[in-house]
């Protein structure tokens, strides 16, 4: 067991976590994160994107895994201690907080979760192969939309996040099809009315994706697989159509990494963690959360960066009130 | 008078309303932001500071004016308008709302507020510009009190964020001296005493500063004045004394720039721009404020930011229920 009582723990290692472990790093608070190791994947969502456009800084756009090693470096200058380790247990009523990697103990003043969120995927073959070479498949229509002008795409997905991408996704493409593995939606009837009145928007209904069919586009080491059509099987017939689309949103839902935290700390009717409102705080003192594990509405890199940055400002303030 | 109804016009360009045109121009809303002339400051507070190590995505750090132009040539290559023009005078009673720019008469269904804030400062010879250059004066601890590992500095004013920011400072500083020009303190009882229980900090009472006194460091373009000393003169006998010093952080607080939405818009106790909480949306639909005019608690670029992209993220959305 050990007997070193660190400042601070962050738990996750996306835009958030990094972010936190450079401020609090560079408040002298010599936090140690926890980054994770399969089957987590270190470095969050922006691991599985290629071109990022909208993370301020970079006009001519960044590789996420390129991103995600600056933040780590930017951190690791300041003095963060990085463990390529999964956090396996934690207890918040402990004091000091008491987490575990395994068999090993860890003890923390504040905790920082920063754990995010994955996007739902069909796991269809070279679904996750298209997604992390930007080969058409992505699983944000505000990150990635601008990528498909005047091109037809499609959107999985019969809620309220897929009628939104969908609607969003016309002011760049030629045409957007929604695929639907039934004839009812989860959508708000508003939302729905909204796409239906697009004439921008069609409909591929009682269909779920059967294949990608995929090109070569590019040479040498920039080649890769881009997509070109969507095999569709119907849901009742079990038919197989194909749809001409370069681009494919799955739009079926994101689930925030909570489970470390089950009937320990709130979460509201979505499953995401609950803060105070526009603070990083949680109901317990001394525990923090940040980034996409907290917020469903927002999920950009660039708002998971600034709410990991609230977070290690808080812990911060909280460590010199206890005199920590 | 204009007939054109822009989508979305952005106030102010700092790290929040740069973000705000770069997602907006990217959702091809094509947005108009006015980044102001003097006595505004476009770019923001970043445009008097120098090294920005803090800045997540850049391990090496970069220059507070530097990264602006990159933030603005991003929002640019998005299709954002840019103003060299400051807003005089707006009507959040019409529809479209009506701005103008001295005479210019502007319309807008949406109107992104990102005015930021300013440090007050003393006015003292040569403080501008020892702040520009990274020279030792600082309106910022968070952001700076790194550069200034064992040496000794001094922390002006005599309230929380002085007290805050002195306590803070004691991180890096070998020594940190609270310069106050009485000997009663706006600060709260608690904050007071972690300041005289730290053995790192020393007080200088019913002291204000008469003039810094600096010295040439770096050859070249490099080189700059660096502070050295700080002349002290007393409030009541006018006795000047020498404290040496090579960092000074103002902490007499910052004012918002809310002139322009006096009446118009909420604001809370100390002047700032009131949000849903957690939100950019105010209590006007369509009218949204992000970073620092309506922050007084995190104030960094990045949180900024993330506010910027918030607002963005809103401003689309709310464009869209009505059909726009």
């Amino acid at each position: 067991m050990s007997e070193q009582i660190h400042k601070v723990v962050i738990i996750g290692a996306g835009p958030a976590g990094w972010t936190a472990a450079l401020y609090t790093g560079r408040a002298n608070l010599e936090p140690v994160i926890f980054e994770g190791e399969a089957p987590n994947t270190p470095g969050g969502q922006l691991m599985i994107t290629s071109d990022v456009e909208n993370y301020p800084g970079f006009p001519e756009g960044v590789l996420g895994p390129e991103l995600m090693e600056k933040f780590k470096a930017q951190a690791v200058r300041f003095g963060a201690q990085v463990k390529s380790q999964n956090i396996t247990k934690v207890d918040f009523d402990a004091s000091p907080f008491r987490l575990w990697s395994g068999d090993e103990e860890i003890l923390a003043h504040t905790v920082i979760i920063s754990t995010g969120a994955k996007a739902k995927l069909l796991g269809t073959p070279k679904e996750a192969e298209l997604m992390a070479t930007g080969g058409g498949v992505s699983a944000c229509a505000t990150c990635d939309g601008a990528f498909f002008k005047n091109v037809e795409v499609a959107v999985v997905g019969g809620g309220d996040t897929a009628m939104e991408e969908a609607n969003f996704l016309t002011r760049y493409a030629s045409k957007v099809t929604i695929i639907h593995r039934r004839e009812e939606f989860r959508a708000s009837k508003i939302m729905l009315e909204r796409c239906q009145n697009n004439p921008k928007i069609e409909w591929a209904l009682n269909k779920t994706i059967d294949s990608y069919e995929t090109e070569k586009v590019g040479v040498g080491v920039l080649a890769k697989d881009q997509l070109k059509a969507i095999n569709l099987k119907d849901s009742n017939t079990g038919e197989i159509s194909t749809l001409a689309a370069e681009g494919c949103f799955i739009a079926i839902g994101h689930a925030p990494t909570t489970e470390l935290f089950k009937d320990i700390l709130e979460t509201d009717e979505t499953g995401y963690l609950v803060t105070q409102p526009g603070k990083a705080a949680t109901a317990i003192p001394g525990v923090f959360a940040s980034g996409d594990v907290q917020d469903h509405y927002y999920r950009q890199a660039i708002t998971a960066a600034g709410s990991g940055c609230m977070a290690a400002i808080e812990a911060e303030r909280f460590l010199e009130s206890k005199g920590l």
